[in-house]
């Protein structure tokens, strides 16, 4: 009975020290020194290499080391009938709805006109300095509903939208496909935390941004596979979007001669609108492990069918 | 009995507007072209030349055009004995509450290291991506307050400073000259939005730099007189101070070689935190108007000794 990490890129000393914390006697190894194949039941994984799980027989649970698992699922051999969990962490959930927080200030108090002053050295208190702005959170789970919670204090008008139809105080939900383009017309602010599925792959495309106001400012925190990198900046040129926050692009780390670096109407950051916490993400793992072995319900239980 | 409008550099058709939605049958004039001056007993105003409100015999109420009185109080000829109002508007507590929450988020999530790295085309997720904050405000009025309940909602420690204490459920508050060394010994981001009075006039100053703990980040959203642009240079260059994010400066606008604009560690806007909404503020001013003439209470009225 043991679990093994398989995390490629990923600094592990605070994983190990976060497991270790939990449970001393946890037998946990790093992939790929697992020693007896037979022994895994457990695998912790984030972005493991493709085909790498079928090398354990008695694999009984996968856990992903973050909220997303589409790089779970993305696993062409992907064990079958083997249950995935994912993390729910409120550190996570904290930074997320933070970050998109920041994102709408940065286009609510136009920081771009204002670094821009500062760098021309102009002193311009005339023009507007706010941009009234009505949020649309597509993707409308915990972490969308935590943002929108934390946008309506501030004063500000949300709407959600998702898949299955959310109920959420104050907050009008509008929920699948025949309800996207009367969610589009009603905002003015597009933040996506969409799931990566592969029904949303490819979303945030020319053809999603016609249906929108003109103007429109687009925040994407969730996956780089949502967005055609292209037709945000082609929208952004002809005046359809008024400009975009990118925490993720559809190859990271983004090419060096990618046009967004120099594009004064895209802000960057390197994918870190939030980072799991291996303090907050152990206890949920190694309870989840010692479910599996008593037998008992899992939490965090994915929907391999549905992709989150 | 009529109202003179006293506010150079204001565009003023906005408030004519706003004052005859209110009630048209007002009789309101612009400085300089007042009619028989003794007919005016109200004087709105907004940077009045010192002295000019000596020229109105009966003059009964004066009305700042904005939440601060400094501007009517540093006149050396205020008449005596004229009660002051001023402006308490939920527009301009959004308004600033967002601003603050804009500039600790600018420093929560690291902008400027963001767009430092975005402009040299570096792709950096390993650094960490938050800064930890615990944020005091010092000023803890109607504004104040607004900011921290708003702070709180996401998810931050805050903590209030002010000159007499306030009672806000889930924030504590200091009070008095006695209890600033403990208010900043326990915070890393300090917003100032204190009144305007003598008793505040350069209080962010080297000395007080020095009682903060290290790399504290500085937030002026209030007037540049609270602050020694130079002192808080100083302690940025020498660690004291991480940054700032200033609205406001000794002299506006702001001297087109001042070191601040191109120092990298300093955020500027131009005293637009905040701005007054004649919608807003012109029912309260004639409701005030309308008090003073009937002999009614006024609201907002403003102590002259204390300044606010």
């Amino acid at each position: 009975m043991s679990i093994v990490i398989i995390a490629l890129n990923k600094d592990l000393s605070r994983w190990i020290t976060a497991f270790n914390k939990v449970d001393e006697n946890l037998d946990v190894s790093i992939w790929p020194e697992t020693g007896d194949q037979s022994e895994i039941t457990c695998a912790v994984v984030w972005g493991h290499p493709a085909g790498s799980l079928t090398a354990f027989p008695n694999l009984k649970l996968i856990c992903s080391m973050g909220a997303g698992v589409d790089h779970v699922l993305k696993d062409p051999e992907l064990p079958d009938g083997v249950p995935i969990v994912r993390i729910v962490d409120d550190g996570l959930s904290f930074s997320m709805s933070n970050y998109v927080v920041s994102a709408v200030m940065y286009h609510h108090r136009r920081f771009d006109k204002y670094l821009a002053d500062k760098s021309a050295h102009v002193w311009d208190p005339s023009s507007p300095s706010e941009v009234a702005v009505k949020i649309g959170i597509m993707g409308f789970g915990v972490l969308g509903q935590e943002a929108g919670k934390k946008l309506k204090a501030l004063g500000f008008e949300v709407v959600g939208y998702s898949n299955s139809r959310k109920n959420v105080k104050g907050i009008k939900c509008f929920a699948g496909n025949k309800e996207l383009d009367a969610f589009l017309r009603e905002i003015n602010v597009l933040v996506c935390l969409l799931p990566a599925t592969p029904d949303t792959k490819g979303m945030l495309n020319s053809k999603l941004f016609t249906k929108m106001n003109k103007g429109t400012f687009l925040i994407n925190a969730a996956r780089g596979q949502h967005q055609v990198t292209n037709d945000i900046i082609d929208a952004i040129d002809n005046g359809t979007l008024s400009g975009a926050f990118l925490d993720v692009f559809e190859n990271e780390p983004l090419q060096k001669n990618h046009p967004v670096w120099d594009h004064p109407k895209v802000f960057i950051t390197p994918h870190i609108a939030s980072i799991t916490n291996p303090d907050a993400a152990a206890p949920q793992i190694v309870a989840n492990y010692k479910a599996m072995l008593a037998g008992l319900p899992l939490k965090n239980k994915i929907d391999r069918d549905r992709g989150y």
